[in-house]
């Protein structure tokens, strides 16, 4: 028996990702939250560990949009979804981006 | 008699640029299209020198939002209006971010 790998939830491939995606994503001050709060564990969280202020599915919504637009991926474990910021497509693509957005103040 | 400067059309100043605002401002491939235009003349350009398939009216709106957000600066000087890029402010806040922005595959 191998090990079974979960997939990921659907999203772009790197070479799908759109800038005017990624940043029309990134303008939302909860999505912004999210984002904060994922960069500092590359290993990914799991969506319900991220202190918001939204309802369950508005969370689920922000999440979903950061994904579709290729800002995190998510994988589903058991009952869990772990998600984790695309910083390597991203800062493959838009090279200094992502530092400048963590950076802004807040 | 002394020089008459032109003041610059209504924009934040550095302190109320807010990331949430200049990320939905470049949200737009419009928008980009200008910030494109505008980055390597640093001096700025008269408005109707950016090369854009839209109305004159879309075009108004689209700088003005750019310069709401604090993204350009628009001095009007006689008959035309000069914008430019507000790089040393979006540098300082955002180190990186406008760089990303600009090295993004369009």
């Amino acid at each position: 028996m191998g090990t079974i790998e979960a997939a990921p939830l659907p999203q772009p491939s790197r070479a799908e990702i759109r800038i005017e995606a990624v940043l029309a994503a990134l303008a939302d001050p909860v999505r912004l939250d999210i984002v904060r709060a994922l960069a500092p564990r590359p290993d990914g969280i799991a969506c319900g560990e991220v202190a918001l202020t939204v309802s369950p599915s508005t969370r689920t919504h922000h999440l979903r949009t950061l994904r579709e637009a290729g800002v995190i991926s998510t994988i589903p474990l058991g009952t869990r979804k772990i998600s984790q910021l695309r910083r390597a497509d991203l800062d493959a693509l838009f090279p200094g981006l992502l530092d400048g957005v963590l950076a802004a103040p807040h």
